[in-house]
């Protein structure tokens, strides 16, 4: 390249490839390869096309970018550097992977303006996207595209494409027909391992072609080429894939184009040859003037962009309702929920706490026009569908209830990128054993802090007949153990409700609500205006002189109330404490903690294993639970069999008094 | 039908037809439409292809059949039942989906014989086949085709098709060319929530051409064209995809083709309707002999191919090594583990665990011939690659290092796969983190109680710069949550080699193997013939009259150590636990245990989340680890960071005595 005249889009995505390979090597640590090989692919998509502005980061209607191949970090972290993020400068670009700076090893949402995502774990990038691509059009249609109206472009790897969450991605993009989504496929054919071959042979082409997307190829350094791809898919109907055939590393003479290159620093010599070979002459750390004012026209082009749909906005009848969703307003909800509340209180049905869910829904969605349903193909087992919701379909983008089909992966990556997008607030169902398909979109959820809910019913062995396989034993546990995700187990309709207020009114964290199949007593003995459910844990039933604490959740607090007046008949006192959420009631002052928790022997209960109920029993207390997997039986005969019985409960408490 | 000429054939099907009717009718739950729908399909690939032996159901030999839609698990039980499977006898199928009975709502491994592999959560059956398919090219190439020489069946629905982890397993089996997999696809066009065009466009026949798969469509209620697709399939050296088109529920005159066939009995009406529209004029659980004679002919057909082999066997030269790898010797590795670690506490080592394993793995490779190593592209960082391992490749079998691409899932059900066809002992490596993307695969392993091994590198915040998305704080509790694994986090190289033993010694139990990326010292004080990781924890130092007890695992053992040798300057005996495995030791006895514990005040250590720990800690004892996800920094920054330090065990300790 030294002996080539070098254009100046080059030039600018020279510096994307000296800060990648600057950084990586003070930092001792991180991915050369992708930064340096991709490039001129960026360079040219943000040169070229992308509107951003990084004055006004959170512009409702700017294009999304998603690198997807999250450990090419530096290629993000450079391209907002030059283009001028105030939270971006050179220090922040020296301090790379170094405790407390923003530019972590992958990029993380939240710890910098204009990371769209968090990235990394792979695949995640490119099915989040796809919810990103599907609420721009589901807002499009609501407000119309004088305000709704950008791309959502995606850089993509091998591995994205190798992860099993990527077809469900592709699937549902085809399907749903979302043209503005463009995927940017860094073919560069090296995996860690080695060359692709060494465990692929997919034609990655064809298998888009299959699920109905635009594709083309293009050289990954031919700047025109790359454009002319883009411009092609920005007009395409279908969403796009483009295979960009590069060099990964391009630019390092000696590394190029091997797996060495993919994730270690290039050391001193090469770093030197690699100036040599791109004509980069510059200190590390140190940018021409003419750079920066190259990527800082990009800038003014998306700020430019931006005022014109101010302008638009104040003209908008839409306005209003726009700003509102775009808030996330829900302070028309907790009234709703109280009034709710009340008429269960007085009514005291028997359901299901899906089924109460369902009624819940009606208030909810009622209150909040921006909520979106939808459900993993179990609408009708989930009950996710309140009354008069619209199915979302290709190219009718008005519905307000998504088909995620059999996906419960693309569907929770999906959600998070509905919710990152911004005004619109989703939920969506499947059976609580599969949040094993979705946990590492739900580990996103609660990382970068977007509150996503997530319905989970058939919640226990009260599920019956289907299984072992369908029986959540352990998943309370492991889903507890998730930071910043808040799981409920309510134990009937209006704890149900009261977990829906808490879910959809969260601003900073996901909740996953818990539910049963099998029907459920109302237990909460009166009206309160206050959400106890929020408060995770309290008591029910508050004797004087209590001898033993009853503490149970969902399905099973049924059981300890009675147990409790089984106890009574003996002339024992029991409490009984409802815990429907152990992360909210970890975060309870002392006091309400000391009351609910008191200082009798305590026994707890779910039809679950014990691990994580540490939180309120000590190692003398007993519990009444599971202690390995479920069968296939008629729920009843589940419960006798597994000894999850009032009568069990009073037998532990009567040891523990 | 009523009126046509009923072919034998075609009554065949019916006898299924009517048993999964008739079973999911008296159980009040279930699912008719599926195997209704593949009746046809099912007992022409029986009747026709199929090589079984019922009276010696593990022959090793015997075509592999896995019903990837398991929620259809009626077919399989109807099958077993007419080919003459001694233990699926009328009583079993009249007691579908009860309590004891071995017809559980999905088909459970082990219940019965038969049953290759467990299967209901969506995709796993083909991604587990993959693995069947893959076990048997390799053994072919081990011990020659007169030993090994079968296929793998598969039937899949809309279901497993959509769910990702079905593009893991189509693009592993079209890269290797897994010739003998045929996957019958039950292409009925519905899902639960109604018509498949719903939620997915995709052309399934292009998709699995795209990976390499030989493709064709047949009528699944034809069955000549079934069988003509069938027979192509199985002389293509391709992986072959056969779409069914066929009609859900077929039978059922007034439901069939609809939603609601899939999963509720039919009702008493609709069954007589059946009855009259198949012809089918027998009661419900009654067979007409000759139609059991038809069946039985079909395992008559499989015991003579069985007797066949059985001659081959006994004439093979190979025949010594296939029976040792078909038994699962492991009686050679115990000595050869005791003899390595007698070095290894000569040496003391300061090495990461994940290269102490690489270290056992040269033993334990060493005297096993039967065990398959890989990885999910991560050989060189969970470094599972010994010393002379050979690639497996397309069309080269006879290594015995896979390489599983990026496809966590795909790797661990291949894994299972494997497992299953027994004679091949496989584990492979991936980054701890990513174990949440292929814990539905480990959960099955679990519920099955195949001795799958997982090698979990990069275990902590000690991985460092990576961050938070690459770093494990609530996997170890998640992990140990699952019953029937066995989870270890060695500290040393010493404790190293006996996890491997553990883990390669396991009949019934899937090991998880957590190892560090960082360098940890030899911990162990000296050689002990006995496998005291085996104990799950034990004392590293048992000083009399201890004041406290220090208790940890993995990477944090140093911290403790060193915290008691603070503690001692200030005149405060410590006692130290190595605790390596939560699940070994809460199965020791007693004495161990309260030895172990002792009655002091206890503080525990782990760069990860609390939860699990109250095997060890009560309410009043300490814990230095992690409150929530981890950050981008190195290593040791982080621990500082974090606070996970000797001096803070020291701090806790001395706060509790």
């Amino acid at each position: 390249m030294k002996d080539m005249q070098i254009s100046h889009e080059t030039r600018m995505a020279n510096a994307i490839r000296a800060l990648a390979m600057d950084a990586v090597e003070k930092a001792k640590s991180g991915h050369p390869g992708m930064p340096m090989g991709m490039a001129d692919v960026a360079t040219v998509l943000f040169n070229r096309f992308v509107l951003v502005d990084p004055s006004a980061p959170k512009w409702p209607d700017r294009d999304r970018f998603v690198l997807s191949a999250g450990h090419g970090s530096m290629l993000l972290y450079a391209i907002h550097h030059l283009l001028g993020y105030a939270d971006m400068d050179m220090d922040q670009i020296r301090a790379f992977r170094q405790l407390g700076a923003r530019t972590a090893g992958h990029p993380e949402y939240g710890h910098a303006d204009g990371i769209e995502v968090t990235t990394g774990p792979l695949g995640q990038g490119i099915a989040t996207a796809v919810g990103m691509a599907l609420a721009e059009r589901m807002k499009a249609a609501r407000y119309g595209d004088a305000l709704v109206d950008h791309f959502t472009y995606v850089i993509a790897g091998d591995g994205c494409l190798m992860e099993g969450i990527s077809h469900e991605a592709i699937d549902m993009a085809g399907h749903l027909g979302l043209g503005r989504l463009i995927v940017l496929w860094d073919d560069n054919r090296i995996t860690i391992d080695g060359d692709t071959e060494l465990s692929t042979s997919t034609d990655q082409m064809a298998r888009f072609a299959a699920s109905g997307w635009h594709v083309q190829a293009c050289d990954g350094h031919a700047p025109d080429q790359i454009a002319a791809a883009i411009e092609s898919a920005r007009h395409d109907p279908r969403p796009s894939m483009i295979a960009c055939r590069t060099v990964i590393g391009f630019g390092a003479p000696n590394k190029q184009g091997g797996h060495d290159v993919h994730g270690a620093p290039l050391g001193a010599e090469e770093i030197a040859a690699a100036r040599a070979f791109l004509g980069w002459d510059h200190p590390p750390f140190e940018i021409p003037a003419d750079i920066y004012d190259a990527w800082h026209a990009i800038a003014a082009r998306g700020a430019a962009a931006r005022a014109a749909w101010e302008t638009r906005l104040a003209a908008s009848a839409a306005r209003d309702a726009f700003l509102m969703a775009e808030a996330g307003d829900t302070s028309a909800l907790p009234a709703a929920i109280t009034a709710w509340k009340a008429k269960l209180s007085a009514d005291k049905p028997k359901v299901a706490t899906r089924k109460a869910s369902e009624m819940a829904l009606e208030v909810v969605n009622g209150a909040l026009p921006f909520s979106v349903g939808g459900s993993a193909d179990l609408t009708g087992s989930n009950l996710t569908r309140s009354k008069g919701m619209v199915s979302v379909k290709p190219g009718a983008f008005g519905g307000d209830y998504i088909h995620y089909g059999i996906r419960e992966h693309g569907m929770a990556a999906a959600m998070n990128g509905i919710a990152l997008h911004g005004g619109l607030r989703p939920y969506g169902g499947t059976f609580m054993a599969f949040a094993d398909y979705c946990r590492p979109a739900i580990r996103l959820s609660a990382l970068m802090g977007v509150p996503v809910t997530y319905v989970m019913t058939h919640d226990s062995i009260g599920l019956g007949e289907d299984g072992p396989t369908h029986q959540p034993v352990e998943h309370l546990a492991s889903l507890r153990a998730i930071p910043n995700l808040t799981v409920i187990r309510p134990a009937d309709a209006v704890e149900t409700a009261e977990a829906w207020e808490v879910a959809m009114t969260s601003t900073a964290t996901p909740t996953l609500l818990v539910l049963s199949r099998q029907n459920l007593p109302t237990v909460r003995p009166e009206h309160t205006d206050e959400n106890l459910t929020a408060r995770g844990a309290y008591l029910l039933r508050d004797p004087e002189n209590r001898q033993v604490t009853l503490i149970a959740t969902g399905s099973e607090v049924e059981l300890a109330l009675k147990a409790a007046d089984l106890l009574a008949e003996e002339g024992i006192v029991a409490a009984v404490v409802s815990a429907p959420s152990f992360e909210r009631f970890a975060a309870q002052p002392r006091d309400h903690v000391a009351k609910v928790l008191g200082t009798a022997p305590r026994v707890g209960c779910e039809a679950a294993l014990r691990q994580g109920w540490d939180l309120f029993l000590g190692p003398t207390d007993g519990f009444v639970g599971m202690t390995g997997f479920g069968a296939s039986a008629p729920a009843p005969a589940l419960y006798h069999h597994f000894n999850i019985t009032a009568e069990a409960i009073v037998a532990e408490a009567k040891n523990r008094i």
